[in-house]
Formats: structure tokens, C-alpha cells, sequence
């Protein structure tokens, strides 16, 4: 139950914010065992004033294109997992037109005790 | 100290969407140990493009009304509370003309000195 | 690599919200020893029937300006320093001319194998 929530410059358009979100989602498919169906995403746009990232800390070149991905899922994947998470979303989103430097990814966990998928009940897996 | 976080359809609207953020708190209350003054809720709407849920994943079968519901609190309730939350919710919302398969779920947990609720001072409790 | 995300009501100019934004960072850098440069900021102003903060729970009075303060940053944190964090948060906010029972603060912890800040690996530190 991977939710995905991407926060992206407001000239960007929604085809290409669309295009990064399928890059997050294929990438968790790819990398960390999620079914392929399992895909929820949220997009807002942000004015320039409304979105602080800085330029260039802890060593990269940010362009206006500069991006975060939030992904809220379950526990258990390794930081080795993280890691081929983090460089298949940045190749996937290459193809898409991103470059490496603007794309900002946080990870947070919870367990499968946390999420309802419908039905009241909690997701078993 | 829950926060609610909701992200609903554009197409909402609000007198719904509150309908559905007091079925969360009215939950909370009910089966968390929530204080009945202890509210606080954010609600963004989402255009059908910047919202992807999918249609049926895992079992359920999901309306143009499908929300996201995130809750923040403190660490500490049981899987089966959680579970009887869930279930609370559902049929909460579901009086207020929610079906039950459109609420997806999720939780995080932090710690009470996680919290200010104000006067600069962590939330003791 | 701390995230700030602030909701704040739609009333409230950006050059204030800026404020409280930068009041954040400088907080954290003061208290948290982030760098100066690790600076993540996203703002969304609500709607006043879309944000619900209870006017008084648990023992303050918030006004009109009332906000939310999320931070997503790497655990190792004392409560002690979280303390000082929401002391110091306070005190800033407090010279951009925000009162100090609007300030609602929630952090949540992930760790260094949970960012990506670019170049397509984890961030190390």
C-alpha cells in the first residue's frame, strides 16, 4: 500500500508530473516487490514562493523542474532496496525528461496494521 | 495530537468532506481514547488528474468519491484498536452516504514529545 | 535532510507564511544542527472550512492564524532537543509576529537510508 504524494513546481505541466508519478510507481513495482495495481497517487502543484528547495545542498545542481516524492509505505524494505528504489526512479524518470539532481525522495514506514484499503478492515499484507 | 489529513475529489463537495472528516475525529474519539476537543483537520481537494487510486486494488470496487484519509498520532494503539478504527470509520462515513470501499486509510505513529500544541512546549500526553 | 511542510490559512499573506517557513529552518539549524543550506519547504494555504484546528484544545487560544508545522527529519533527536526546537520555533516566530499558541507542531522520523537528494542514491548523513 505504497501512498504516493509528489509536490511539483506549479509550471510544470500534468502530463510531465504524471509521467514522474508512473516513474515512482513502476520503480516500487520493480524494486520492492509492490503488485502492480497497488498505485496511489497524489500530485499538488506549488507557486515558486510556496516550494524552498534549496539549489544546490548537499552537492547537486536543482533546475526549476526540481521535485519532492514523498512515499509513505509498509516496513521491511532494506536501505540496499532504498538504494536500487532510489536510482530506478531516477533512470525512469530520466526517460521522462527529469534530470537526477531534481528529484527529492523521502521514505516513510508504517506497517500493514496501518492501512485500510477498504471494507473497515486493515490490509493484510 | 491526531492530525487528519484528507484528500478528496474536486468534485466534492465541502459539506461532504467535513461529513467525512467528522466521521474520522468522531471515530478517533470513540475507539482511540481521542479527547473530544483534541481536532484537527486538514482538507485538500484534488483534480481527477492529480489523484490516481486504483479502480479495484486490493478487493474492493472504488467510486468517483474514493478519498484519502492520513492520520498522524502517537504510538501506542493495537492493532485491534486500529482495526475497530477502521471499522468505526467506515460505518461513520458511511451514514454520511460514504461507501465503504472509497476510504483508503493510512496511519503514522510518533511520540507525545513529537507534539507542540502550542506555548513552545512539547504536548505531554 | 529536514522537510518543512506548513498549512496555513488561505487569509495569511506568503511573505508571512515565508516568515514562519524561514523561522522553522533557522530554528532547526539553531537547535537540530541541521545545515544551513538543508533547506525543504513546501507552503499550502486552506480554505477556513478546510482546516479545522480546535480553538483552545488542549490549554491555549489560537487565532485566525492558527498553522500547522510538519517536519519530516532523521531520528536521533532527544526529547529534550525536540523541546528546544519548539522553544526556539517560538521565539522566531514569535519576532515574525505570530503568537505563540497558533504554532501546531508534528514531527516524524524516518532516517539517511530513507532520502534521496539527488544523483540517484541515498543521501549519507
Amino acid at each position: 500500500m505504497p501512498l504516493i504524494r509528489l509536490s511539483v513546481p506549479a509550471a510544470m505541466p500534468m502530463s510531465k508530473a504524471r509521467a514522474l508519478a508512473d516513474s515512482v510507481h513502476q520503480s516500487l513495482v520493480e524494486t520492492c516487490a509492490v503488485p502492480p495495481d497497488d498505485c496511489f497517487q497524489l500530485i499538488a502543484h506549488f507557486a515558486p514562493e510556496a516550494m524552498v528547495l534549496h539549489p544546490t545542498f548537499p552537492d547537486v545542481q536543482r533546475t526549476p523542474e526540481a521535485s519532492v516524492i514523498e512515499i509513505l509505505f509498509i516496513e521491511g524494505r532494506s536501505p540496499a532496496q532504498k538504494n536500487a528504489l532510489f536510482q530506478r526512479i531516477t533512470e525512469r524518470a530520466g526517460e521522462a525528461g527529469f534530470v537526477a539532481d531534481d528529484l527529492l525522495i523521502g521514505l516513510s514506514e508504517n506497517s500493514a496494521a496501518d492501512w485500510c484499503a477498504g471494507q473497515g478492515r486493515a490490509f493484510a499484507g
